[in-house]
């Protein structure tokens, strides 16, 4: 067989592994051939690709990024995009397509499948927002990374009297937020999907300050908003050159606690920085059983699904319904975190 | 209500954090009271204990090992244990116990139960072998040392043309093996629930150094066995003071592969560093959410019971049910690995 | 003897190392008494303090921030400051002080051993400016995170051909740029010792874009600026709440090469993280050695002075030298860093 | 100019920032050719070489191990060996050869450079054990990577009540042991430069269990040994196949204290891992630094000669003064250490 693979939409530590563990099981075991198209789908596009063996995928285990490249291209940003993908798979002599990716991919890998090409998709995000699998590899590194940061902030703050605002990646899922926070006993979280009360944080902030405690650190979700008419708020938006103008959650939410609480307050926006580097343990094992099992459903033929994590066991779901619903941060597990905050 | 808590057997990262956040929930949203006993059951039979609130807990979330210490004691070693144990609770007005620890711990905790009092388990091993919960706290830090360890002998064997055989916790399971093997990119992982035979390790050896690749690194589980007749094998034991003897997995192992392949082969033996240090964010999360559905569980009056995970949620598991079986790595995931290897 | 410490000015790892070998060397070699003014020169001035003993300074060895907490108080901010400092060590019988602390609080203490009080330094700075010590506690962990993060970020720049300028902290010098950025492989590093032409950086940034490469990642000091009239520069400064207002070298540099090369910039500011968590081994060395030293000047009588490192060797050295001069980054130690860029 | 490098001898953290640094320096700045031998004196023995430009050195500087590979072979191994040298070089048409290695190496390029070779060196390794140079590169790795160890052992040890016998790296010198006990917080160290007695651990140790600690830290260099007389000891050597046997430090040391305090002992041995991985910031500034200077040391001629960091600055020595003298851990420096154990 001939297999192409592609890597698409934001970083995410773990793409080197789920690539490695595609070529390892393919043609190590299968006698497969396998391609790698550069920049995403903006590869499989320009038929542009490189052949990947185990020389190509040695020594990517552990490496962040992805060494194919990736890019925010769709196919349906081309008004041919899906035939041009067709033609070329075609030319190709692929017999089928991995596309590994957040929600845009997975949608984008649907409409090709519902058109009749042969995709199994494997899903990325570092937010853990995808409904269908238990958790997807990136996720745990980000957290890893973000409660790394916490750590040190915490003993920082401590030494200084201050309320420090950590704003961490999740525009629209609080879950970096969730975990991260927890694993470093922030006191308080906020969450998209949980309008916050200022009120409410305040008070808690104040009971921190009157017990005598040295520090009250927040962990804040990047798309986390206070409720209706509780403060003021600029959502922000793109600038001109369509950069992310400078306001955000963490610099607006730290100089209202300052104000309220007459507490030097600070806010730190960790950024970039969660993307990148080393993937940890987990997020190699998972990346790597999904490489697994997506060379095994190709053989199968079992195309138009994606692979997903279901207790300890890999399974197959629709690309359908994986892109459906987005996986938001429940009730009871906000409850669970409040409780030890 | 009055809890008490105890930490039992070999040490394990995540226990502060399960301690902390009993105490959160019961003392902060039940009104409890929670008392902690010192070393385990001993604390229990020797009515040795001190009051936990939210001070006592202040700052151990991530730090390794259990404030309230550990020992290997269990009620059934003295012959009125569980009688004493009985008094003890009714002499504190305890309505409850909450006994943290791996099998043999579990054991005595269903022992206790059965006979009316009200307990209920968190289990806790980082050998990952308690087949009820799909993982407990610990093993993800174990594992990811474990792979640290390898990520860095990898290297360094590199340099050197050299045969590793790199020694991981696991007398009776080997999913650290598995798991840091496969993160790291071993290239044979050995596990006591599959006796390796040498031939093919040698074979597997052999065609790396004919290929030219530099190194050969082999991870092994300490309760890993040659197929029987496949090599002499000294099982090892204990000496007269009770210590384990020096043989073991690692250096049988890379004896024999060194005089096999005529390549320089040495052993690492990674041992407690495995046990300790602060726990990752994973572990952080699952050992708080343990804790805290750990007390609702005592509220419900949900007693013979354990915490355990399946999928993303925590669910509670019969103490009976919890130990009857091992969690042994099952030939597919073993199949999964050996392919990347 | 009876001896006072204080740590003074912004949180450095370390400092715990140094409060903790002050009390051992003094407390179990000398036999004297040790206390701890709390939140640094504010607890000298308001006689604030607690009795340090071994249990006192248990465990905090690895731990970031200080337990004595820190301020940014100066004796010279009350009118009676300096008289008042005297009457209370007098009061409290110290026959010395040891504040710690950086080069506000070097020169206070400088201020205050001119007008006749007992007073031994020990330097504390990230930054590593002070110019009669070869570096500083402190610095070491500072390089250690930034070039972490550096690490990290190159490889998400890698997969997403990116230009990343990464704003790490060094107000008046260039050390962590300069360190972090050679031991990270940044591709240009900007410091204020040396205003860059942005002409230049364009064209550095050009030849990598032209040569292929996916990944520009630039160094740059807080204080880095630009040669005058070569861009427009908002040197920012305070809004009305004392707070820093946002724009920022990183944020402005990215948005300039954004624009010259055509390719996607990203600002990422590392900010407080470069301050907390575990000091490295190195830190808590030299934090160890620092107050051991300190400890044997004051009982040699050695005032007026303060612990410096030459090579391997720690030697006392006037406050009036150690506050005269700021150690800049030499032309050398930059042209050795511009070449492997 | 023509430059050969090569790297020789024990593995150690920032030999690929060394080579990294002279190609940068070389090729970029001069436009020298450079090549590379492999796998040490063995490469320039049998004309092994590769060529090194920019790209052969990309992404290697905070990778462990070396690129060039290594081994244990001399020149002196040869009857004719620095004869053979001297016509590879000649044949090659190099100018100038930097050895990358510890004291044999540095030994055997003096031998070349008295035999009227151009050989300019940089020192290697991770034991610190060289006189004319305030420290070597990997050595820092190594300490911190012990450290790490020793925190993690801390706190397993903490929760069980026992003694562990830490064995790090260092046969003829105590270094790593002196700077990662001083920065874990070891409770003991023993190193080989200061025979112990075995009573006055014991006693120690005592002192510790009588004061209610629950563990007893002990950091071992490997060559550390009894006092003549106090104790039982097998000075170990190798068995038939060249191996170490199997007793060691660790081991005999904490069986002696088991039975001295009646209290669990444990031996820990480090081994390997403490020579691979990323190196630290520290290391590789430190090394990037000697690659720089080493050219710039062929371009000037100065050949027989060595760099050597000398406070803050790099500095040349010559190779005979090099290997005269190996660096000892003096008196005072054990002082300092012991007093905050």
């Amino acid at each position: 067989m001939r297999i192409g693979v592609l890597t698409s939409g934001g970083d995410c530590p773990g793409l080197n592994a789920v690539i490695r563990s595609v070529v390892h099981r393919a043609v190590v075991d299968h006698g497969d051939e396998v391609i790698g198209f550069r920049d995403g789908w903006k590869g499989l596009l320009e038929c542009d690709y490189l052949k990947l063996d185990l020389d190509a995928v040695g020594g990517i285990l552990a490496r962040g990024g992805t060494i194919l490249g990736s890019s925010r291209v769709q196919p349906s940003h081309l008004r041919d995009g899906v035939e041009r993908a067709k033609g070329h798979l075609q030319e190709l002599g692929l017999d089928a397509i991995i596309p590994i990716g957040g929600e845009g991919t997975l949608k984008a890998a649907r409409l090709m499948s519902d058109s009749g090409l042969p995709v199994v998709g494997v899903p990325k995000t570092i937010d853990n927002d995808i409904a269908v699998t238990d958790v997807t590899f990136g996720f745990d590194t980000a957290v890893g990374g973000a409660t790394d940061a916490l750590d040190r902030l915490k003993t920082t703050a401590e030494s200084h009297q201050r309320v420090l605002v950590v704003e961490v990646m999740g525009r629209h899922t609080g879950w970096i937020a969730l975990h991260s926070g927890m694993a470093a006993g922030a006191h308080a979280i906020v969450v998209p999907e949980r309008p916050f009360d200022i009120e409410e944080l305040t008070r808690r902030g104040g009971e921190r300050v009157e017990a005598g405690k040295r520090v009250a650190l927040v962990g804040a979700a990047e798309g986390a908003k206070p409720a209706p008419g509780s403060m003021d708020f600029d959502e922000g938006g793109k600038d001109i050159y369509g950069h992310e103008r400078f306001a955000g959650i963490a610099r607006q939410l730290s100089l209202e606690l300052e104000q309220r609480l007459g507490k030097e307050a600070r806010p730190v926006i960790l950024g970039h920085v969660q993307r990148g580097g080393t993937p940890t343990a987990y997020d190699r094992v998972l990346a790597t059983r999904f490489g697994w099992h997506a060379v095994e459903a190709v053989h199968r033929g079992d195309f138009g699904m994606m692979t997903a994590l279901r207790g300890t066991d890999i399974v197959m779901v629709s690309l359908a319904e994986a892109v459906e619903t987005l996986k938001t941060v429940p009730a009871e597990r906000y409850a669970e975190a409040e409780c030890v905050l």
